[in-house]
């Protein structure tokens, strides 16, 4: 063990004082806000006042999706085996992966790297699209499996434009969008997991973080859920016995040992 | 698999909308903080003026503890080890347990079923004190290994005071911690735990959501922690061999099987 | 961090030699099973012959149980979220509750407790289901919601008597399901949680490790199910939108702020 | 939610009855051991008698390594925080990565795709370690950081020997390691990650499966551990405040919203 075993840039404690990011923690509370504090702590620095409206809204567009999550569905149906609260909440929280709030990052990188180059958004976004349709992966941050034209997208535009965070990567999102119709033949929206990664970008928040957009829009919910599972609903969930098709071998003789 | 397996009242997704609570999300997005969308969450209903202000301040109060909170270790441990941020992130909010933001939930419990006894709180609080005393288990809301006098704890009196959330559990809290000296024979402070729990019931949060205040005013910490650990320090945490005590048998043959 | 931060009596490293519990890993490999390394790691030393064979018995008696089991559903759906096979495993562990595997470690206290006594096993028995009738809990180790005659006990029972492990716990835990006709007006059957309980309590295993039976008994079957999930089925397992039934307000203006 | 929704190849449950891959569970207990099944539910087929020897190797080879193991350290955090004994266990198996076990898996993959091109093994091995080296990337299943000749690797390969299992990948692993002189100019280890992968893949393993012997492997001495922690140890582990280095910004003071 080294002498830097245990070692920190986010947050100090001392008997009767907690320090985060060089601020009194006690002069932070009831003054600025949690999402701001949230920023704080991913970004090193307080939001202005117009970052500090743009991340609400970011943390508010993927807010529930129902059961039509697999992060919630995981969760209740550890909260229906006997477990305290943050059990259940902690297994929803490992659902989200990359094909459940993943495409922020990937969205997010992809728009970084695009806009690092400093080439024409046109051109950059005609080779991200030739680039992903060549490589049969999903492009991260378009289409939706249940909304056609994502609702939650244009408004989270309208707040970015009110307050005037929307730059560059905003714009080579919405490019993509565009160019979808000619160079995958068929037009793919730009959903609300893209959408988060453009202005997340716009702000200077690392692609890396990604995921962490995510965690914390869901997190209010996977609670809320498994509270309405754990009391008041009935215990072990699972499907009927007759329910389940099993499609391995059929019956069989166990051969001796 | 009865005919609604699948069933909830916290939201409905429909293509191209989403209502949480019975309002249309979009029209939240915006307008509405993270913080009152949590509360419409847990509670059914957005918050007052007063309990949004209340609401943002007891999800900060405490928002980080540096290394010095198992949650956060568990985290980076898990972290070092080659998997992506939510995983990591999953494990910290899985050590959230009753001895670690846990007492929210035991603390709420106990002030939530004194108040209900409509008895005078003097006595209230001693029959309280008198049964724990005798039960040898640890007052929940009570004392702190680091803080000798909790910053948090007057600051977030201070706001529920200014926002007039503060009421008969806020007393009873109070009134706990006083008869402390007399009752266990030394002064213990009235924490963090035990202040949010006292808020939190006063204004009308069911007891057995209290673990949740404490996951979601952690979770971007966690995320932090994660995020320094996976990039800005060496993977594989784990103390050097010669760093770890052994303490089982000494060496001996293996026995013939 | 006190000078014994890290400590523990079950293993030892150091470069090139790992010793467990006091004896060469390398002179165990090949030579005892991985069942008795696992009773070596429980219990501090290796097994008897019979408790060998008792051991696989008991760890594979609750191998599998297919989709009717909310740790497998939590972890399918887990890994369709496009994870590592590891995090979904590891949510399928989270849902092994008090009511899902739990009973081994409840109903092995219980019994143990009741042995300790002393007293003949008819009063003991009758005085177990008095106290728990009258708690309106859950009997733990007895009853099944699919089994009316749980199979695997009656084979392990077999077993158990095959390699004289049973003992005083067996006899105890049959009795009580013998008066369950009388005292609880209804028969309940010992199921297999019940009867791993007891049989471990034959064999010296503390109370505490119950959990410890169904965790090991259960990961080879959630891997299997977790690898199936992911490499042999959809990605992003929900229900659709239109089978998840709302019960929720009713859709609503949004106030004003 | 389509008619399939639910469906498993890996066993069928009925009232009495539990069929694991086409075989009663009631015939298998008491004559295979949980090895053999363990193979059953992963292949599933029942092993022979020499993949049964060998398996067993396999699964106790990497059995334990104490506290030098971010899996282990994460588990007694959680551990130690008033959680259920799996909780604790499920944080453990989360930290099981690709810097953690994951090894087994990269490596498998590497020898099976090797082996898989049908080239002389030396051709191959030197393919491989170009590509690798060009990489920059650790190479898989080769170098530790604490046993510079890991003895559980002459030990495995004597098992493979004597059960006659060793085939083309392990010939390839052990050609890399050769080659690993002359192409990385040091010499790197065939340790025990990458011995499981050569041995497993000889066996006819999935590399996918890889980890899924790490975590069955792991799984009872973390249960171990956790209960050390839970019951004999200290609750609410963490560095103390002291101990805990701060490299953030200095104070600073707090400016007005």
């Amino acid at each position: 063990m080294t002498e830097h075993f245990w070692k920190t840039s986010i947050s100090k404690v001392e008997p009767n004082k907690i320090v985060v990011r060089g601020y009194d923690l006690i002069q932070l509370i009831g003054r600025y806000s949690y999402t701001d504090l949230t920023y704080l702590l991913w970004r090193g620095e307080l939001p202005s006042r117009s970052h500090s409206q743009m991340m609400n809204a970011l943390l508010t567009a993927c807010l529930e999706h129902s059961l039509n999550a697999p992060s919630v569905d995981a969760a209740i149906f550890v909260a229906s085996s006997g477990v305290p609260l943050q059990t259940a909440v902690s297994a929803g929280v490992a659902a989200m992966g990359d094909l459940h709030g993943g495409a922020i990052e990937d969205s997010a990188k992809m728009l970084q790297e695009g806009v690092a180059t400093n080439m024409p958004l046109h051109d950059t976004a005609t080779s991200i699209l030739t680039t992903w349709k060549s490589s049969r992966k999903r492009l991260p941050g378009y289409g939706h499996p249940t909304h056609t034209d994502d609702p939650r997208t244009k408004r989270l535009l309208e707040v970015a434009d009110e307050t005037k965070v929307s730059g560059r990567h905003v714009e080579l999102a919405l490019e993509i969008a565009n160019l979808t119709d000619k160079i995958f033949s068929k037009h793919l929206i730009l959903n609300v997991d893209g959408c988060i990664a453009a202005i997340a970008s716009d702000m200077g928040f690392d692609w890396r973080l990604g995921k962490g957009f995510f965690i914390v829009s869901r997190t209010p919910g996977l609670i809320a859920h498994v509270y309405e599972q754990m009391y008041f609903d009935k215990p072990y969930k699972a499907p009927h016995w007759n329910e389940i098709e099993y499609s391995g071998p059929a019956e069989r003789k166990v051969p001796e040992p």
